[in-house]
């Protein structure tokens, strides 16, 4: 049986000419997206070098000497007003009173603070300290130079970027377009969210809770459909699903009736079908994977654990490496506060514990692999990719967080 | 001057009895909100015990001396689908063929997998394995548990949260209202994201990348306007943003003109007017805050790391006490990667190295205040509580993530 990283590599592999889409939007638009392009700057910022304090844009070199008791004189030549185009020169031997943002003077290389000055009879300004070429002043291209790049491709675009792209004048980004994924449950003792399940009966959880995580990784979910245990119905809704989105996720197709018919399914489209059946993971052990019509579709398990992992170790995964997206964000290293040596490779759902020093993960519970209330619980899943050594107490471990 | 732990206990004192709204709304909308109750589940999750495998319904008893030499045997008595009732009852000798998901017929305590049994003649199936009471069966309630909190008020709803509501047939959830924020830019040398800057203009870029962190907070921006630096002008403005919204971000009205402006403006209209100006940090030593008509108004510095800093650090945390919201999603803790004594509390952009072993940070270079791209290229930031110990290389910092 293959392994996760036998399995991911082997997913990448098919899907490596994945076609995705790009799409421009507005920058507001593009948060949490993944550029499709570097954003390249196509101005210096500031345009112009500006002053950091009200003051006098002055000539350093004119300062050298000024000190509390011998101050230097120099001519007033006026005022520059934010945003007013500063117009005049300074000359040796000048002043001009600037404000916090006002465009420095051509001519002038520094700002004295208005503080370590005075002005006299609207004429003189004595300078009571000297100052360094380049003081209190932000040059032309200092925050951004026209063609550096902003944000690289492959890079999410964060509120963080948002103050550089305005300021570079971006207003639209190249984007890939979202992943449009649809989902097929499977099972007969299912109902809809807004029926009431009688006896025997049970809601589908697994196909919102995988919802909830797809638009949480910015994809939109385009078709969703609870299927009854009918081989025909079955096959017909696998065709439409295929054709409609750029991933297919089969909820509850792993036990032993349904996995023959999503096997079957897959195999009897067009396409490679069934490439991989079983991977040596827990949970996630019964994962399907097939390709149809150029169309990854996951066979996931239908206890509510294992599609969520799933999702994020492999779904998430090959979508990332097909546009080129390194996500770190939501990992956090941690100290394990248990032992475990599991049977198998092993991703555990976890709880954080934050206090003085480091974080301290412990085990989220004894999790049923048939609760939807443990994913619930947990912060998030560490994996014990060595069976053999397992975790110890004390060992720094990955923490993804939920 | 106040220090920063002072000024946000006396922001917070001002705005205890803050009158904060509440709503109710459906799970999807609700996700990223701060619930303003706790969810209580009000059934049993299953609502009937289940099956957890493909196998025999039986009363564990009759299995204890099953092996493989010497299985017992039990009378068949039937099947029970996955989403039928189950009806019929399991007696002593007998047994029921049940599917992964069928509800568990009375009487029947443990499942045996098929696996482990053979059925002879449609009439008898032959028992090989003792199972124990339990064994591969979830019993009702053993998910979630009628009356049981799924998740407590003051908690956001987070995407893993999603299956267990759906389970528990959730479908509105009663959450706190959205912040509605007024920014206000001040600036003469400001023009309008879709305006190109004339020699000696800049782009108002303050309140875009205000308004990209305030809707990654889960606010919302409802009125935005950029004022000229004409005293009569920006009272009217004032005024206006504090009539529609929750909290009025003032950007750039700590310099030296303009401060005095916002100040004067506070003071003006109805309530306690300014009663925060400076606090003891850097970035940030400008800030001012003031209530008018019970809302709170934040005047914070024109240069743009220290408004995000500050939004992140004082208005964030105001909105969080008020609605009893702990976040702490965005924090990482790593270790520190330089040494540093800072004059001041301060706190300073960095970024994260993940390799091997914890994360390691390091400060995001040298930061110029004037500078959008050092927000840009940060990914967080820490706090430098204690000026006098500062930190030392091999600290572990908490890092707040971008």
């Amino acid at each position: 049986m293959l392994s996760l990283e036998e399995a991911n590599e082997l997913i990448r592999e098919k899907f490596k000419d994945y076609p995705v889409k790009t799409e421009e939007v507005d920058v507001w638009e593009g948060i949490n997206r993944i550029l499709a392009e570097d954003i390249v700057a196509s101005v210096d910022v500031p345009g112009f070098s500006r002053s950091m304090c009200d003051g006098y844009a002055v000539l350093a070199s004119d300062t050298q000497t000024a000190s509390e008791e011998t101050p230097v004189l120099l001519e007033y030549r006026g005022e520059i007003l934010p945003g007013e185009n500063a117009g005049v020169e300074a000359k040796e031997g000048q002043c001009i009173y600037v404000s916090t943002g006002s465009m420095m003077p051509s001519g002038a290389d520094a700002v004295i603070m208005v503080e370590q000055t005075r002005l006299q009879d609207q004429e003189f300004v004595l300078i009571y300290k000297p100052v360094f070429n380049g003081e209190r002043i932000i040059k032309r291209g200092d925050d951004i130079k026209n063609g550096q790049v902003l944000i690289k491709q492959g890079e999410r675009i964060n509120p963080k970027h948002v103050g550089a792209l305005v300021a570079a004048g971006v207003h639209r980004v190249k984007v890939f377009a979202r992943p449009r994924f649809a989902i097929i449950s499977t099972g007969d003792e299912l109902v809809d969210i807004g029926e009431n399940p009688a006896e025997g009966q049970i809601r589908d959880t697994n196909s919102y809770a995988l919802q909830a995580f797809i638009r949480k990784f910015g994809g939109e979910v385009v078709h969703r459909v609870l299927v009854r245990d009918n081989r025909e119905l079955y096959q017909r809704e696998l065709e439409n699903a295929v054709k409609c989105a750029d991933m297919v996720l089969v909820s509850g197709g792993c036990s032993v009736g349904i996995r023959d018919y999503t096997a079957e399914a897959i195999n009897a489209l067009p396409g490679e079908g069934v490439f991989i059946q079983g991977v040596s993971i827990r949970p996630g052990r019964p994962l399907i994977v097939g390709e149809c019509m150029g169309r990854p579709v996951f066979g996931l398990p239908g206890h509510p654990i294992a599609p969520v992992i799933l999702f994020k170790i492999v779904v998430e995964k090959l979508w990332n490496h097909i546009v080129g997206c390194i996500d770190q964000a939501d990992v956090v290293k941690a100290v394990v506060d248990f032992d475990m040596r599991p049977a198998v490779f092993t991703h555990l759902l976890v709880q954080l514990e934050r206090g003085e020093g480091l974080v301290r993960v412990k085990a989220a519970g004894p999790g049923n692999p048939a609760q939807t209330s443990a994913v619930s619980r947990a912060d998030g899943y560490i994996w014990i990719k060595n069976p053999e050594t397992g975790l110890c107490r004390g060992d720094i471990s990955e923490v993804y967080i939920f």
